[in-house]
């Protein structure tokens, strides 16, 4: 099994990312026989447009997943764009992907529906996905299961060429993520970076402190008995708090009797203790960015290694090589 | 002044390819202070999709400039696709180009306007183009009064890179060829691959003679004056014939009381004495592919030395590279 993934380099991550994908991306380092992670800065480009906010979001990109727990002993952790290959063989990829499969994708879709102008990076982003993907014979790709698209593209893509110009490519197949965790935001919505309501993973505990006692809560009497289920504050709790806390915390609600206060200290608490390891982990990294650099040099080279058989491969199969 | 031309391996020159523009194209490698001419497999891939035709055409593409007289001490010639630099550019340069530009784009358009499907490769043609120019940082690139558009998307595509990122790229500017010499097909229409109506630069005199003998001449009676100009005999032999030959050509149409068998017997003769040269220089090239590999490997080299200082150039200007 070869696990591909890559990740935006848009801005720190939320807890909503880590609980809905980081988490579970980064374990199957310990299970695929090959695992690649990428921060995606060529994808960023078509809305990134600062070039120190870039360059700031691909290194704490890099950072935050190996504090999260990304081992580059198990899995090779590069920047896209240090991988010309893929670069390559977008444009290879480009000219046999039909130009109906594109206009289909939701997100230029909707960028068109709500009458915003797109331009053609937005467009053409499923053909460089498709070379982020086959450029490593990537068999197992992790998404959300609104992603799944994505995955159809890119098989679709790599058909065509290989319609043309014969197999060429290893097909790869989507790995729907368990989202089932529910992660809301201080506003009790999903947690999303648009909606303005997000926890960051790796703000000091101080602040987080902070923006846990700012929740908005119901208004119902101290003394009622609550369903915990479904709460903001408890459906928080259970990410990061023990089983046993859980528990607690359960029958704390269904006995009533309780302030608001209480929970949120207690959430700040858990959230304290839950994120100190992977928070210190972050800041060892943050102060020695040249170590980091050493690593996503080391992943490049690995990947290109990888990446320049695969295009081998495919200038080959047309015909761009060997003349 | 650098100049850069790309030309399409799609099979062999013909006589309207070289007098309407190889012929000037390689003359400028005289004037220019740096020339760099490729091959541009990777835009041929659209259209052509078999790996061998592909190969071929690529190879016989530089076997023939160098023997039309492409002089590589001093012009750089090379196979687009031994730049990687470009790929990756074009994508930078892509994530910033507005689907307007490229909607409105005339190769695109008619592909469209005839009913048939077009892949993204067609559409995102232009990116290519302007990568291609814009790596070598060129500021005059020959082309025909029908391709001034690409030259004005270019410039397009490198205005909307600069107005996100900053000034990063020279603004090239077309140089109209000059195609007012008539080179008209063996059917009196324009010489052109897709009429069939062609003489190519590289037949051996025997079969070209065979096919000049058998151009449709009118029938007009052998006594009668004749106006040369516009006659398909007549305008062919001005292409190669001497000035004195042509000169005394006109006088016998004038007379009248000639017949066309003389012509084309004439126009054969001018045709193998003209070609002569070349077609043993291209046999010479041929009978040595490993030196002309050579001298696309030496090209290629120079093509990436200047490529690589743009792409850089460009990275940096929106953050790709520095992290």
């Amino acid at each position: 099994m070869r696990v591909l993934s890559g990740i935006q380099p848009t801005g720190p991550f939320h807890w909503g990312n880590y609980f809905g994908a980081i988490q579970q991306y980064i374990e199957l380092q310990d299970v695929a026989d090959e695992a690649y992670y990428f921060i995606a800065n060529l994808h960023a480009l078509t809305t990134v447009r600062d070039k120190d906010l870039l360059k700031q979001y691909t290194l704490n990109g890099a950072i935050d997943l190996l504090a999260l727990g990304l081992n580059p002993e198990k899995a090779v952790l590069f920047i896209q764009s240090d991988v010309p290959e893929v670069s390559e063989l977008c444009w290879l990829l480009m000219t046999g992907t039909p130009m109906g499969l594109l206009e289909r994708c939701v997100s230029y879709k909707d960028k068109l529906a709500k009458g915003l102008k797109a331009d053609a990076g937005l467009f053409a982003y499923p053909v460089l996905q498709a070379a982020d993907i086959l450029a490593y014979d990537a068999d197992i790709v992790p998404v959300g299961e609104d992603q799944l698209q994505h995955i159809e593209v890119c098989r679709d893509i790599a058909g065509s060429f290989n319609h043309h110009f014969g197999e060429t490519f290893v097909m790869p197949k989507g790995k729907v993520l368990d989202q089932s965790a529910r992660v809301p935001g201080t506003d009790g919505e999903k947690m999303s970076k648009s909606y303005g309501n997000t926890l960051a993973v790796f703000d000091d505990a101080k602040k987080q402190r902070k923006q846990i006692m700012r929740i908005q809560t119901d208004s119902r009497p101290m003394d009622e008995a609550k369903e915990p289920d479904g709460d903001v504050l408890y459906d928080l709790y259970k990410l990061v708090a023990t089983e046993d806390e859980v528990a607690a915390m359960a029958a704390t609600y269904r006995a009533g009797g309780f302030g608001y206060g209480e929970i949120k200290k207690a959430l700040a608490e858990a959230s304290e203790r839950y994120w100190a390891e992977v928070r210190e982990r972050r800041e060892e990294y943050a102060a020695k960015p040249e170590v980091v650099r050493e690593i996503l040099a080391a992943g490049a080279e690995k990947a290109r290694a990888k990446a320049s058989v695969v295009l081998k491969r495919a200038q080959d199969a047309c015909g761009v090589i060997g003349y």
